[in-house]
């Protein structure tokens, strides 16, 4: 069997293949990033980009529709579709930006008032003697404050029991979780505790490193989720796990990452591994059954079953995560197949439980989850957005990094434009795809009906230069706003927008239907919240102008939560009480089925017109 | 290296050892039993005796001083002192009487009636629908009674239940223990549910298989306990645990020695292995902590205390133990060091925490267990009688099995014995050692102190035949019993009379502490309990004239229990209120430990006396 050499560029990583190893599978092996693939691997989306240096292989069918014969000349091709045949040097395209801006977002308005759930108690024990008998374990009970504490008991703590107590004076340190001894240690360690809260979203992971007693966040680290090499979305990961073996994969991916991030806080912040007692994990309902290694496969089709919506604790070592060997691993509850425990850890985040006032909190992904709150009542929907705020199906689209246009306005007559890392653009991202809309309505180059207007229609409204940014291709109008060589511009098509129109009809259709459900109006909501990485980044006021915040919602009322489902896994791991007030919380949300109801079809007809005439 | 082949007889296993392995160790590997050795592998008890055949190799010094010049030219040596440096056939005595004897008497008196330990609940589950989307395992808890049940969950029952509902038509059966979901399995399997009672004896292991929902018991098997060859009682085994690597080499030695009574009531029985769901253990403190692999070291030296003595629950993967992967392992409590989990199932299987008249419980073996119970107020203790009643340390001593007399008896003037498996007679087992004890005191060759007449006093007292028993020999005086030839003769000796005294006195000792502790009488007894294997088979009259019942209890009130510790194991087995019973039935128990007691020696003394002259 031939062997061949690849590395990796910015990585400088180096990995040793067999022939005919795919490029993806090699970044896998190195442990390196690839431009996560929407299209799971299969060449269609063109989304794995690579530039193989000094390179001619000859591309494959699908390379040679993806990319143009300049770049295919330089060397660029798609990573999923390239054998490896030689040695080789593989440049991929660098992913930082990303990272930073989720992770600022994850720290709570208000300090989180620490109830803890990991509670160490020293004792000084008594030894035996003749008149005191009692078996080791029993004098350790009985020192103990609560009686309940002895019903489950780990055998490897009694195992070490006698000579820790013996070899330490008979004191030690006995570690609780929510109320069950979990370990023993020699000498006083009652002040020491960490804990992790980490949120697995589809696309990044973030982990917090929180110290157990004082609350306070130590450090925090994140990357991308590995898992996005098999499908940049949920439907994509589930179609994916369907077989053990890759079910088994994708747990061993994001496991394997979230390993990686606690070894990260852990040189960051110079604190002992053994001393993380606890994990609190949040994340959609398909990455917690993939965390768990769950099927998943029953919620990608009707009725979207998952197998599992309870918050539960279960032990690290038997997901294998490394952290102290008696430490926990908790998750907070989901609600739905597409509204799962990220959304409850957002209205934990935000205390929407607990307003009167009616209250909204939106999450938009390829699935908009959304929660309409009021007096303690939840109702709770999942709007099937699509991903094109996300950057995909989006001609131009990309996610949140270097070289994305974020934000779009206009000034003087002309449009401006911002990008991530003020380097030459490459596309939109959602924010600027949304900013680029809302000024095309403002202007009137996009009418109600969602319509381009031609160059010619444009000119008397617009002007000669906006007019003359309207160009038709073959696939029909484009607005071109960057235009710096054949191969180097960004467009708005009318199928974009066609694609927003879509995406912003299904989640006012949705808020629409709960608002109905719950007998208010939109003029009642009092506040409207907006989470997730794309919901803190959003321009309130463009997003009004397309629709996706109601019209009736003064913009006053709009608030950014920031990384709120990040937020209430820390609430998780800090507070005794969460997982008492989430279950029951999760017990009371009422759940609509959109797909389900005889009146969404016309809701989300009536939603995808820009102006919202009806309110 | 030098490999040599050894076949042990009459087994007929061949096993392949490198030169220089001892034949005990062979023998494990072997796994074949080879006579017990009280010594642990020192050579110093003489017991582990095997006939090498055609075999001249020459005796350790410890082999010429054990056995004699005609044995050893015969091949007979000790199996921990022979290093195997040729091919070797090797036959070891056998051992099967005792099996027999103890199985026997494992079944309670009256039928114990069921309180499930294990629930099966067969449901007919709602597939999900798009108007009713709960998640699988809500579905399936929804239906379940106790709205307990669901606070804890393996991982393993959520990753199989999606699959296992969908392809059984949605009817599946939730296995729950002590109201705990373990389990669930495809279609209707509620009725079908088994478990296995398992008394683990220093000496024997009883494993019985019973029906969990019936409580019928089905079939039996039992074997000698293997940790045996690392020492004969409780302390030698402790000596020997003292190292990580010995105390794991003796909880490997008893899990693999229950796997193969599981196997083998299994086979007898023709049910599936993942039909047993639970196991219910039972044995002294000790056998229950190497059966745990917990540090028993401390339960050797004073103060006595063991790691753990509340009855728990563990998971029988876990423990290594071959039923349902989702099986488990109950234990009970124990009290003390000395007072294990089989005085505690013996306590619950007589029912003595129920009287209000003054009980005993007395169980024999190296230690005494003592329980005097009345009003529901308990007493325990140990009294350290030495394994004299065993057959060790008396000159012709062994176990209950082929070859010993069991029991004694005077009739016409002549002495009268019964050998078990109606061969000629090798020893005494402790009730003929009992027995031959108390017809010579009853004749007056043994008198009030414990003193053997000489031939000359005896004479005129029971005639020439007799007083001709009386030898002088080496060691002091002996009654001789059988004399076959030169090599082949049982005599009791006044060295072991006095092992007896002191057996009998520190029991005797330890009954009347308790007594006087509880302010009562022996009179007053109105229930005397004799359980275990050689309580069980004791003759009540011969033991109440070496007084090892109080003279003071009419033998109308001497009852044998039978194995009651083995009942008491399948009562836990059975009855789901038997855990809180005995846990707070433990805790209840006042347990005196003898040797602290100011007054100890002074009872001793006295009950040392044949005759006990003050009741």
């Amino acid at each position: 069997m031939l062997i061949f050499k690849i590395k990796f560029l910015p990585h400088n990583v180096e990995v040793f293949v067999p022939a005919g190893t795919s490029v993806v599978e090699a970044a896998d092996l190195a442990k390196v990033d690839i431009e996560p693939t929407p299209c799971g691997r299969r060449g269609t989306c063109g989304k794995c980009l690579i530039l193989c240096h000094d390179y001619s292989g000859i591309p494959t069918i699908v390379e040679k529709e993806k990319i143009d014969d300049t770049k295919l000349d330089q060397g660029w091709r798609l990573a999923c579709q390239t054998a490896i045949l030689q040695d080789m040097v593989i440049e991929v395209p660098g992913q930082t930006e990303g990272k930073l801006i989720k992770a600022l977002l994850s720290r709570p308005k208000t300090a989180i008032e620490v109830l803890p759930t990991v509670i160490k108690y020293f004792l000084k024990v008594a030894p035996p003697t003749m008149t005191d008998q009692r078996a080791d374990w029993d004098r350790v009970e009985d020192l103990l404050p609560d009686p309940e504490l002895q019903q489950e008991l780990d055998l490897t703590i009694l195992r070490k029991l006698p000579e820790l107590m013996r070899n330490n004076n008979f004191e030690l340190t006995v570690v609780t979780y929510r109320g069950k001894v979990i370990s023993v240690e020699a000498g006083d360690t009652a002040t020491v505790g960490y804990g992790c809260a980490i949120d697995i979203g589809t696309t990044t992971v973030i982990c917090s490193l929180h110290d157990l007693f004082t609350g306070q966040e130590i450090t925090v680290a994140s990357a991308f989720n590995p898992q996005r090499t098999y499908g940049a979305d949920v439907l994509s990961r589930i179609d994916f796990s369907q077989t053990d073996d890759n079910l088994k994969k994708l747990q061993t991916l994001i496991i394997d990452q979230v390993n990686t991030l606690i070894d990260q806080v852990i040189s960051q912040s110079g604190i002992n591994r053994s001393d993380i007692y606890l994990i609190s994990v949040v994340g959609n309902t398909t990455m917690q059954h993939l965390f768990l290694r769950l099927p998943a496969k029953y919620i990608a089709t009707p009725p979207f079953v998952g197998a599992l919506y309870a918050g539960l604790s279960f032990d690290s070592v038997d997901l294998g995560i490394k952290i102290n060997d008696s430490g926990k691993v908790t998750l907070l509850p989901n609600v739905a197949g597409y509204v799962g425990a990220d959304i409850v850890a957002g209205v934990l985040a935000t205390n929407a439980y607990k307003y009167d006032a009616p209250c909204i909190l939106i999450d938009v992904g390829t699935n908009a989850e959304i929660i309409l709150a009021a007096h303690g009542i939840l109702y709770a929907c999942s709007a099937a957005a699509g991903p094109a705020f996300e950057g995909a199906n989006i001609c131009y689209g990309m996610r949140a990094e270097k070289g994305a246009i974020d934000r779009v306005w206009q000034e003087d007559g002309k449009l401006h434009y911002h990008v991530i890392g003020e380097v030459p653009a490459l596309g939109f991202c959602g924010s600027g795809l949304v900013d680029v809309i809302a000024v095309l309505i403002n202007i009137g180059i996009i009418d109600f009906s969602g319509r381009l207007l031609t160059s010619e229609e444009a000119v008397p409204i617009v002007g000669d230069i906006l007019a003359g940014c309207l160009q038709e291709n073959d696939d029909g109008l484009e607005f071109v706003i960057v235009k710096n060589s054949d191969f180097q511009k960004v467009s708005l098509t009318q199928r974009d927008i066609r694609q927003v129109q879509l995406a912003k009809g299904a989640i006012l259709a949705g808020i629409r239907i709960m608002v109905k459900e719950m007998s208010i109006k939109l003029e009642d909501i009092e506040l409207f919240n907006l989470a997730g990485s794309f919901g803190n980044v959003l321009n309130k006021k463009s997003a009004q102008v397309i629709g996706l915040i109601p019209k009736a919602v003064p913009l006053s009322k709009v608030e950014y939560a920031g990384n709120s489902a990040h937020v209430g896994a820390q609430i998780n791991l800090l507070r005794a009480d969460s997982e008492e007030i989430v279950n029951s919380l999760v017990k009371n949300i009422r759940y609509i089925e959109l797909s389900d109801r005889s009146d969404f079809t016309e809701e989300f007809t009536n939603a995808m017109f820009f102006g919202e005439c009806e309110d």
